[in-house]
């Protein structure tokens, strides 16, 4: 119920979901159940007669603290779908709304997985070279190298088995490419990362990124959000620039018109209602999170991912690798 | 002569600055007489006799360690150039090289303005509303809140004075907008920035740059770095998307190069040759630094640049404020 766009876009994507892959997928609607019912009343598919709802009387705000929505909102929907997932009643959660609301109580209810310190949130970032994972991207902006490592564990495990690369590259982010560059930081998170059996790459820089030198980049999440939320902004300084540009004339205004189109499919990577949200790693649990702004589009993608993710056994691949991968 | 073009910009750069503002401008190349000599020889332009020639007859390279070369390379062109400001020869520096080394051997020689506590780096980027100077870019990737506040005092004085803008405002990069978001270091620089008499806005976060929201956006060096170095590599994603696309058919090819000359115009502010490198700040001396790779036309930006900030007095400006913006 949190999201900009909720809960349209929720029962929407999930219906669509339901329609391509209804085999083995299940879907419950956590939310205050008349508004939910009342929506459901006028759309016209038979899907929606497969979808369960639970009822929440609460909705965490995105403007909402992390802990007081845990503890004050006890019956918001997200902390009901939380507390679904902890009884084993749904297998992963899927949400829209607040990120640190839903971190934090994920923490608090689920736990962590053996292993990890502090529960992350990646994040893809288009490169020429196909997508990149940026880890972490603001769960955790004070962090200590052995968090780095388990980023870097943690990402690994992620892009390898969900996006399909063996053997995934990791470089660490900095603003030097030799061993001793950076802060105290990044020279001992170098180490740890040096000595384990990840394939780690060594230092990337800032103009790296993009150029899709690592499969993952590796930073704290400070650095992480702050370089997730610039790049998300570079389509509308382009789009504010041509939109100057077509005001000259008519002449201009056309000519932006047919360019912004040929743009608009080359840099479709940008779009974030394609990747279908990013995920929760590190809980003892499965969670998707979406952009407050999510499409049905982008809600369908996001349950075809949690569905993979349980599917996959991700989060047994993570407390295997954690141990398996740091030389101590 | 250790940028990637020396000394051909600077050369070129020179003889260009002289010729279109050669009232009360000097210019002295700095670096191995006999190679400059040669070139200067075989170009046509009766402004050549207007540049001194110092000799140095060593070169800092790009990977040298910014201590070391200072130790070690004590008649590299670099170090005689600083010697030469330090002795009152010349008035300001312009370099194309190793801009770390340049930082550690104008801190040794010159020292540090009064009231500061560390130099720094601040640059342009492009934003919707013009450029946007952002604040320290590299210079300490381990920074204290009282560092934040030196920069946001150097770059207040810079932007108003050398880009025009009256009452500059000061925006904090973080990872949210509220006061008690981010890390220890930008929950103190906050703290500092708001009770002191600068046009401080608050927060911003990554998306807020390119928006202009900020006429100054502060950070840690190593943030900054990342910030600007990826921005720096927008251009080369899209280009590399463009050249796929173009790749496609011959029809493709043409329409892709049509757009490439609108998109060249409309992005001519990522251009870095146009701003003329940017400024050390903090030291007592006036240095520009520019990109390794800087043409001439940059190089006469840079020397353009390093007379105004003399001119305008702005270390003198800076001290001042230091004292004045501090309200303890």
């Amino acid at each position: 119920m949190g999201g900009d766009l909720s809960p349209d876009s929720e029962i929407n994507g999930a219906i669509e979901a339901l329609q391509e892959k209804n085999e083995f997928l299940e879907v419950t609607l956590v939310g205050k159940k008349e508004i939910l019912q009342e929506k459901l009343n006028i759309i016209n598919s038979s899907f929606k007669n497969e979808l369960k709802i639970v009822n929440a009387s609460q909705v965490v705000d995105m403007n909402d603290s992390p802990t007081e929505s845990y503890k004050n909102k006890p019956d918001s929907s997200l902390n009901v779908a939380i507390e679904l997932e902890k009884q084993n009643s749904v297998d992963a959660i899927v949400s829209t709304g607040n990120t640190g609301a839903n971190l934090a109580s994920s923490m608090f209810k689920l736990g962590r997985l053996n292993g990890v310190s502090r529960p992350t949130i990646g994040s893809y970032l288009p490169t020429v070279k196909g997508n990149t994972f940026i880890i972490d991207v603001g769960a955790s902006v004070d962090c200590k190298p052995k968090h780095l490592f388990e980023y870097a564990v943690m990402g690994s495990v992620f892009v390898k088995h969900m996006l399909g690369k063996d053997n995934p590259s990791v470089g660490l982010l900095n603003v030097g490419e030799e061993k001793l560059k950076g802060n105290e930081l990044s020279i001992k998170a170098y180490d740890l990362l040096e000595n384990s059996k990840l394939n780690f790459i060594g230092n990337i820089e800032g103009r790296d990124i993009l150029k899709g030198t690592a499969d993952i980049v590796i930073c704290d999440g400070f650095v992480g959000n702050v370089v997730l939320k610039f790049a998300e902004s570079i389509i509308d300084l382009l789009r504010s620039k041509l939109r100057k540009h077509s005001e000259k004339s008519i002449f201009h205004k056309v000519w932006v018109g047919l360019m912004s189109r040929t743009l608009k499919k080359i840099l479709k990577d940008f779009d974030y209602q394609n990747h279908g949200g990013v995920p929760l790693l590190g809980i003892n649990g499965v969670s998707i999170v979406g952009h407050g702004k999510s499409s049905a589009l982008a809600v369908k993608n996001m349950i075809y991912r949690a569905e993979e993710m349980v599917r996959k056994n991700i989060n047994q691949k993570i407390v295997f690798d954690l141990k398996e991968y740091l030389i101590t």
